[in-house]
C-alpha cells in the first residue's frame, strides 16, 4: 500500500468507553482506551494518515464532534457508539450529514448479549460494520478507509 | 385578528435542527434555522407577540429549556423535538409540567419516512401536531397559539 | 399575504362529521359542520380562493368525489376522512390519483384516543397532517395550501 | 378448445379501477377499464362465453352483485376488488354463497408493494389468484374458467 | 313482566343478513331474515314495543339510520353488524352517539370460526353482548332491553 | 312458552363471585351471589325447570363439578368462570365432556376492562356468549337453554 | 395468437413434485409430474415455443439451474418452488440474476393451507403469480409468456 | 441495628426529579427533592451512615457520576433513574462497573401508568427494586444497604 | 418512630414457598420460611404490630384468606404469590376487594430470571412491590405500612 | 436388562385424567385411567421397580405431591400435568426442588391441538418428553428411567 | 413381547449427526453414529424387527430417502432431523407421503436450547414425538414402532 | 507484522456467490469470485499463510467441507454463507465443531437490504463478523485472523 499524506480520519469513541479495561474486562479486554488510541494513531501514521478521536458520555456531545466533522472535512469516520448504537436516533441523523465512508466499530461479539444489543439504529446508513474483533476493528477499519481512498 | 401584547410564545428546535439547509436538503428544506426564526419572529411581531426560540442537541438542555419555561410562564409553546420525538420519555416528563398550549411540529412528513419516526413519545401529551408543511408548520403552529389566546 | 384570484380548494369531510356538536362534544366541539364550512368559505373568501365543501358518511361517495376533483381541477384539497383514516386503503388510492397539496385534518388529538386511531392509512401519502388543534385546524390547512400556491 | 354456448360469466372491478389509465401508470398500466372490458368480452366471444362486466367504488354494491349473481346463476367469477381486497370481510362473506369457480385477479403484482396489499381477505375462499400480469391476468382467468367448464 | 306502551325498539342488521337461509346454513341456520324480523316482531308486540328493523349491506347506511335514531329517539338498539363488526370504526363512531341500551347479537359462535372474527370494534361501547345463540339471540336482546326498561 | 318438567340445569360461579356485592360494585353491582341464586332459582321454577347452583373458588373443584355434571347428566350448564375464564385450560378441558348446551355469562362488558380479559379460554367451545347485561345475563342464560330444550 | 419459432421457456419444479399423484391427491390432484410436463410441451410446441422441464428436491441443484438458464439465454420461467418457496432466499438471490418474465406457479392454493405457507420469499421479485389453479396454472403460465414475448 | 461509621452511600436522582413536587402531585407527590434528600440523609446520619445525593437531567452526567462512584468507592448506591429506567442502555452500562449493592427506586407504581413505563433496562442488572413508597421508597432502600453491609 | 398498638397486619406466602431453603437456595436463600415468619413476627411486635402468616400451595385458599382478611379487617397485607404472581387473575380480582395498602414481595430479583416472570399480574392494583432483596423485602414491607400508618 | 430391587417410582397424571376413556376418545383413547395404572404397575413389577400413581384435578395437590416425593427419596418422576402443562408456573417451581429423572408424557400429539398446547411450561426443566404415543408413552418413559438407573 | 419376522424399520439421521461424539458431547452425548446404529440394530434383531439406517446432510438427499421408503413399503420410521427440523417445510412435505408411524426423536431437550428449537415444522405430521432422552430415545422409538406393530 | 509459515486458513463462499461479477452489481460488485479468491491467496501469501477456497450452491456440501476442516485442522475461518446466512440451522450446527476464529464476511450492508437479511443466524457462534465493506471484508478478515495467530 502506497503511503498518502494530509488525509484525515476520524474516531468517535461513545459512552463508558473511556472506562475501557475497567468494565467487564471479559467482554471488552483490557486495555484502556489510551492505549489503544495510542496504538491507532501509530498505525495510522504509519499510513500516512492523520488520525483524531474523541470519547464522549453525552450523546449531545458526540452529535456536535459530527457536526465539526461535517464542517471541517475529514476522509472517514470511524465510529463505534456503544450503548447508544441501540437507542439514538439524533446521532443517526448527524451522520447523515456526512458524505465519507464511516465504519461502525464494536469490540464485543454484540450478537452474543442481550437481544436489545442485535438492533442498531445506524447500521443502515454506514458503509461497513465489524463486530467482535476487539480493539484489531479499529485497526481494520483503519485499514479499510485507507485502502477506499487509495483504491480511488 | 386583533393583536394582543405582553404575549410570550416559546419555541425549542430539537437535535440536529442547527444544522437544517446542510443536512437531507430534499428532506427539510434549504432554509437555514436562523432564518426560519428570524420570519417567525417577525410573524410573531406582526401578531404582538415576544418569541423566544431554543436550539440543542443535548436532551438534557431541552428539559432543562421546559424547566425554564415553567418557571418564567410563557404562553405557548412550539416544539420540534426531532429525533428525541421518537425516543425522549424524559422531554415528555417534562412537558406535563406545563400548562399551556404545546404544538408538536415536524417539517418533514414523519410517515413518509422510516418506521421508527412514525412513533411520537410526546403526541398523546401535546395539543396539537403539525406535520410536513415544512417550516410553515412553525407558522401555522404560532397562528393557532394566537387565535387560541385570543379565542379565550 | 397577497390575494390571489382562480384558486379553487376542495374540503372533504367524512364519517359522522354531519353530527359535529351533537357527538362527545368533550372531544369533537360543540360547533356544527355547516358553521365550520361557513367560517372556512369566509376565510377563504378573504384569501381569494372559492371553497367547496363535501361531507359523506359512505365511503364509496368520498371515492367518487375525490375522482370528480381529479377531473375538474383542484388547487388543493382539505380531507378530513374521521373513521375512515385508520381503515380505507381505497380512500388511500383515490386520493394518489391527485398532484396537488393535500393536507389531512383531525379536530381531536388522535394520539390521546384508542391505539387503533395511532394508524392513518393517508398519512403516507399526504403533504401533511394537522391534528388536535380543533376546528381551527381547517383553517390552517387553507393557509398552508394558500401559502403553497402563493409561494410557488 | 372446443366453444360452448350458453355459459355465462361475471367479473367484478373494485374500487378505483374506473380510473385505470389515469391513476399511476407504472403500477396499474395505461390501458382504461373500458378497454380491458372490451378485450376481454371479445375474448369470451370466441369463446362462445357471454361476459358480464361491472365496477364500483361502494362495497355495498359489490355485496349486492354478487347477491344478484347467486340468484341469477353464473359460471364463474373473476374479480379484483382492488383495496376492498385487503379490508372487506363482508365481500368475503358474500362470496361464500356462490359454489362457482371464483378467481381473484390482481393488475399488480401486490407482493412489491406496501405490505399492507400482501394479505388477501378472500384468498383463501376463492378457487385461485392471478398477480402481477396486469390486465392480461383477467384473460388468463376467463381461460381456466372455460377450461374448468369445458374439463367437466 | 308488565307491559309497558310506546315503547320503541330498533334493530339493525349489518351485510348479507338479507340472505340468510342462503349461506352456509350450517353456521347461520335456515331461517330468513323476514321470518325473524317477523318472529321478533310478535314477541315485541306481546311486551308492548314497537319493533323497527332495518338491514343494509352499505356501512353509510348503516351509519346513517343510527343518525336517524339519535334524531328521532329511541329506547334500545339491537344491532347485528355482521362483518362491519370486525373492521367498522365509523359506525363504532355512530354508536357513540346514542345514549341508549345498545346490544350486539351475532347468530353464530364468533370465537369458534376465523381469527379476525374474534375482534369486535364495537364490544367495549355497546352495553352487552349474546353470541352464538342464533336467532334466539335477537328475542334475548329484546328481552334485556324490556327488563331493562321496566327495572328503571 | 309450555312448562316442562323434569329439566335439570346446573349454573356454576368461579371464583369470587360469593363476595358479589362487596367488590368493585360500580362493575358487578350490589346483589348479593345469594340473590341471584335465589331469584334464578324463582324463574327457573316457574319454567318447570330444576336448577342447582354451585360456586368455588378452586379450580380444582369446578373441575370436579363438570365432572359429576358429566356422570349423573343434565340438560344444560349456565358457567360464569370469572377470573378462571381467561387462564383456565383444565376447565376447558373438563366441559368438553358434557354434550349439552353450555352458556357462558358474564356480569360485566368484558371487553370494556383490561385486555387480558377480552380472551376467553372456553368461548369456542361453548354454544355461546352472554356477556355486559349483569345478573339479567343468567335468566336469559336460562331462557335460551329452556327455548333449546323445548324447541326440539 | 401469431406463433413464434425460436422462442425457448423454462419450467423448473420444486422438492416432492416428483411425487404427484401419490402425495395428498386431495390437495395436488392425480395427473403425474410427466403427464403435466408432457401436456405442457404440446401446448408449448402449438406456440412455437421450446420448453425445457427440470425437476430437482435439492435446493443447490434449483439454484444451478437458474444459473444454467442465466448462461444460456432463456426467454422466460415458469417455477413452482413448492415447499422451497417459502425458505429459500438462496433461490430468490439466484432468480434475481435473470432479466426476463418469472412467473411463480402453485398447483393449489397456498391461502387455505398452514399459515406458513401463505408467505412466499420470492413473490416480490417475481413478475407474477398463479395459485390454486392446478396443472393449468402452467398453462396458464405458458400462456402469459407467450403474450408478453408477442406483444413487445 | 449497631449504627457503623465511614459507611458511603451514594443517591442518584433521574430527570425531572429537581422539579418534585411542581410537576404531576397527584403522582409523585407534593415534597421537592431538597426536602426529601434532607429526611434521608438525616436518616442515614442516625445509621451511620454518610450520604451524597445527586440529580442531573442529563443522561451523560449520570453516567459520569457513576464512573465517579467507580473512582472513589461506595457501600451501595440508590438510583432513581426516572424516564432514563425505560431508555438508557448506556445508564445501564454505566452500573455494570459497580461492585456494590444498587437498589433502583421509583417514587411512583410504575405499573400503573403508561406501557412503556412497564420495563426497566435496568432491573436485571441491580440488586433490587422497590416502587410505588413514595419517597418512602429511598428510606427502605437505605436500610436494606445498611442492613447488608451489617449483615456482612 | 413511635410504637402503635392495636394495628394487625396480614402476610401472605404462595405455593414452594414452604419449601423455602430446600429449594434453589441459590435463587431463594437458605432460610427457612418458619425462620422468616418467626423474625418478621419479632420486627412486628417491636412495632406494636399483630402479624399474621399464612403460606397455601393453593390458590383457591389464598382467594379465600383474602376474602377473610376482607371480612375481618386489616391494616396492611404483604403478598409473596411466588409463581401465582404471573398467572392468576382470580388473586388480582380478590385484591381488588381491600382497600388497604398492599406491598407484593419477592425473594429474588424476577427481572434476573425466565422472561415469563417479568410480568406481574398484580403490580398494578397494588400499592407497591419490592424485589431482589431475600427476606430484608418482607421487613422493608412490613416498615412501609408502619410508616404509612403512623404518618396518617 | 437385569432387574432391580428397591428402586421407586413416581407417576403424577394431571387434571381431567380421572375422565380417561370418557373425554374425546379419538383423541385420548378408550381406556381409563386404572387400566393404565395397573398396566404400568405390571410393567413396573416385572423390571423390579415399586410404582407408584397419583391423579389430581388440583393444581396445590401436584404442588404438595411433588413436595412430598422430594420428602421421601424417588428414583424418577413420571408427570402427565394435562392441561397444567401450559399454564402452571407453580408446578414447574414444585419440580425444580426434585433431582431424579422427570419424564413429561402427553398422551395426543400436543402439536396436532390448539396452538395454545404447543408451549408448555415445564418442558426446559425436566429431563425428556415423550408425546402422541398414547399410553404407551408411560411405558417408555418408565423404561427410560429403568435404563438410566441401570445405567448409572 | 412376542418376535415378529419380516418388518422393517428405517431411521433417518439429519445433518451433523455423523459427528456425533465430536460435537458438542455435553449436549449430544459422547458415542458415535455408528456405535448408536450397531445398538439399534442389536436391539432390532431382538425384536425381529429388519433396521435400516441412513444419515445425510442434505435436505435433497433425505427427501429423497423418504420417496424411497414410500416406494419400497416400510413398518415404521424414526426421524431425527436435526436442524432441518426447524425448517424445512420439504422434508415436511416428503413425509406426508408416508402411512406408516413416524416417530421424531431429538438427542437433546430442544426446550432447553435456543428459542428457534423450540418449533419444529413436522410434529403436527408425525405420530409422535421423544426428546431429551440421548440415545435411549432411538431405542423406545423402536419399541413403540414394535409394540404398534404387535398390538395391531 | 511478522509472516509465519505453517499457518492454513479455510474461506467459504455461499450460494450464488459463484456468479458475483454477474448478479446485480449495485449491490456485489463487478468483480469476479475468482478473482476475489485470487487476489486473497496473494495477500495470504504474503502473509506467510496457505489459504483455501471453496464455495458450493448445496448447503449440504458446506456442512461437509466444515466437517473436512474440523477434521483436518485449520486456523481459521472466513465464511460468506450468503442466503444460508438466515437460514441455515444446519450450517451454525456445523461450525459448533470448530475451535478456530471464524469470522463472517458480507460484501453488502446486510442492514440496508431486505428486513429477512438482516437476521443472521451464525452472528452468535461466530468470532465476529464484517459486512458492507465489498471484497475487501475478507481480507480484513484474513488481517484478524493473522493479527490474531500472531498474538497468541
Amino acid at each position: 500500500m502506497v503511503k498518502k499524506k494530509n488525509i484525515r480520519v476520524h474516531v468517535i469513541h461513545g459512552p463508558n468507553l473511556n472506562m475501557l479495561g475497567k468494565r467487564e474486562p471479559a467482554i471488552y479486554g483490557i486495555k484502556a482506551l489510551e492505549e489503544i488510541d495510542a496504538d491507532l494513531k501509530n498505525r495510522a501514521n504509519s499510513l500516512g494518515i492523520s488520525l483524531e478521536t474523541f470519547q464522549s458520555n453525552h450523546e449531545g456531545e458526540i452529535i456536535e464532534k459530527i457536526h465539526d466533522i461535517f464542517n471541517t472535512k475529514s476522509n472517514g469516520l470511524i465510529i463505534n457508539p456503544a450503548a447508544f448504537t441501540h437507542t439514538s436516533i439524533a446521532i443517526r441523523d448527524a451522520l447523515t450529514l456526512l458524505d465519507i465512508p464511516i465504519i461502525e466499530v464494536h469490540l464485543s461479539n454484540i450478537y452474543k448479549r442481550e437481544e436489545f444489543r442485535h438492533k442498531s439504529m445506524l447500521a443502515d446508513i454506514v458503509t461497513g460494520q465489524i463486530t467482535g474483533l476487539g480493539s484489531l476493528g479499529y485497526t481494520l477499519a483503519l485499514n479499510a478507509i485507507a485502502e477506499d481512498i487509495n483504491g480511488k
